[in-house]
């Protein structure tokens, strides 16, 4: 079983438990993970970068990761294969060639 | 290797062709995520859950992945790890016996 | 006829031209006004707050100010009064004092 | 003095009493407005929009309203201004006899 696999298991057997499954809709799951996704950059609000708390970064990007994959599970993605698909087509939207070096949009390069 | 260092490996490779690690700060990063969390969200706007388009939620969850990774990479976290970690303290904070069935917030159980 | 009663008379007559307060259950209407919010932040995003471009800060706070006069229409709050009860609190919750110079949360003062 | 300068000027001096001008750069004011977005959002989390407490939607609203305004001031923009300059786009974007009763984006119609 891949690391992928065993998180999605260990992440659905904590939510069968305790009976969460009837508020993990789509839309709700997209929320929670938005909202987390907030938490986490609370922890570098009105500061530099390197002056952010790790644990609190750790803390909140576990927070994501769990959201996010509970929403690969309930569709049935596979998560290795959506994100290298993902990988190829923003290769394609960002070349080398162009995009090197720029942080521009690709419909502004 | 496990399937989490493949799809690391892919992504820091796809950044480091375009010479953008000098943009991936923490700060960023976290701001990159949450915008992808909003445009998640947005597949689901003025919507039921079940009317989404799947391929939308598919294509957005691989940018949270992407950025997530990429998050977990700049910081050295092990993903299996501190989701594993995350899963035992909302143990805690969520025990079954209370949790179950409910889905309010920890500090209102 | 004060100017943010002005403000909300239009938005709700461009809404009820289209026929749009059907949409308009304030679930989504926070959702969209996240959305608006993450559109701004993304004109900061990989840059220093001093390189961003004006004009498109402009059209995304008035995105904003829409929804959030939109939310506060569909609950019928008096905006001015709930920003001044808020900004009473905030002074309790950040006495001068304490809070001066300080970007701590107040439950780190 | 409108609405809107009388709440303008109660927050800024609200922020200079506690010097906390030095933290508020437009990328910041931002970040904070989208954290704030994300609580909102929270109120309505794993439920129907009328099962939300109306109290919290009203103050995390007033946060909303806080920090758009400071940035608004900030950018030295004229929230009635910008907001109906958006209101006349949108409805070249969106005209009626294409986006009565339709819940599409621009982009779709």
């Amino acid at each position: 079983m891949s690391d992928i696999e065993e998180l999605t298991q260990a992440i659905r057997q904590f939510s069968e438990e305790r009976d969460w499954d009837q508020f993990h809709n789509g839309k709700d799951l997209a929320l929670a993970l938005s909202i987390e996704a907030a938490e986490l950059n609370e922890a570098f609000l009105w500061k530099a970068a390197e002056d952010v708390d790790i644990n609190k970064v750790k803390e909140e990007l576990a927070d994501i990761f769990n959201y996010a994959l509970m929403m690969a599970d309930k569709y049935n993605f596979n998560v290795k294969q959506i994100v290298l698909e993902k990988l190829k087509k923003n290769a394609e939207k960002y070349p080398v060639e162009k995009a090197k070096g720029s942080a521009k949009k690709y419909n502004e390069l």
